[in-house]
C-alpha cells in the first residue's frame, strides 16, 4: 500500500515553511494547480486565490518568510482516493514580532498523479487577527437575546 | 441505495433555521451529540463548543433566531460511509437588521445509526465580522515585503 499523497505533500510543504527547502514541494504541484486559502489578504497579501505553480510556489514563499511551524495537530480527516480533507490546530511563530499565533485551518485537497491539483483552504481569521493585534477587538453583541 | 446521512440532515437543519420546524432536526441528533463551530462567540454567544442534543437543538433555535438561509452552494465535498465533510458558500440574512451575509463554511461530520454524532465547524469569521459592521475593518498588512 503506497503512502496517501496528503503525507508527502504535508512533509513537503512545512519543510517549505520551515526549513525554506523549497524542491519537494516544487515537484508536488500540478502545473495548473487551483489554489485559495480565505482569509484577511489585506492583512496578508499572499492569501486569496492563485493558479499555476509559479504563483503557488511564490505563495509558500510568502508564509515561509511570515511564519515558522511549531507544532500543528490534525484534528480530524477524510481521506479519499485522491482526494483529502482537513482541520489542523497550528501552533505557529509569526517571524516580524516572534509572537506564537495559534490558527485552525481547515482544507480541501485533490490531488493527480501524485501532484497537488487543487486546494481550498479556509482559517478562522477573525481570531488570527485578534492575536496578530495582541488584544481583543471589541465587537458588538449581534445575536437577540435567547 | 440509501441516502447519505447528510443530505437528511441538511434538510432538516435548513427547515429549522428558515422555517423554526424543530422536529426533524431533533431526531437526527445522538443524545450524546459533540458539536462545535468555530467562531467569534462574543459577537455570537451560540457559536462555541456544545455537548448533548438539549444543547444544540438550543444553538439551532438561535441561529433561526438570528439569521435566515436565502441560498447556499456546496463548493467541496466529501461523502464516507458515516461521515461528510464539505465546504460551503451561505447566503443568509441577517434578522435584525435585514442585512444580507455572505458567509464560508467548512464542516466535518461524523453520524452513528444515522444521527449526528459530532460535527466541527470552521467559519471565515474576519469576513463575516466586516459585514457585519458593513464596512471593512482597517487593518495593518502584517506580512514582509516579498
Amino acid at each position: 500500500m503506497t503512502e496517501h499523497n496528503l503525507w508527502r505533500f504535508s512533509r513537503a510543504f512545512h519543510r517549505a515553511i520551515n526549513e525554506r527547502q523549497f524542491n519537494d514541494i516544487a515537484g508536488l504541484l500540478d502545473e495548473d494547480v487551483d489554489w485559495a486559502i480565505h482569509g484577511p489578504i489585506d492583512m496578508y497579501p499572499f492569501l486569496g486565490a492563485r493558479r499555476g505553480s509559479a504563483a503557488v510556489l511564490e505563495v509558500i514563499r510568502q508564509i515561509a518568510e511570515n511564519f515558522t511551524v511549531r507544532r500543528f495537530d490534525r484534528e480530524t480527516i477524510m481521506l479519499g482516493a485522491d482526494s483529502a480533507a482537513s482541520m489542523l490546530r497550528y501552533s505557529l511563530t509569526a517571524l516580524d514580532s516572534s509572537k506564537p499565533v495559534s490558527l485552525r485551518v481547515a482544507h480541501f485537497a485533490r490531488f493527480r498523479a501524485g501532484r497537488l491539483l487543487s486546494i481550498r483552504a479556509l482559517l478562522d481569521s477573525f481570531d488570527l487577527v485578534e492575536q496578530v493585534f495582541g488584544q481583543p477587538l471589541h465587537l458588538p453583541r449581534m445575536a437577540s437575546p435567547a
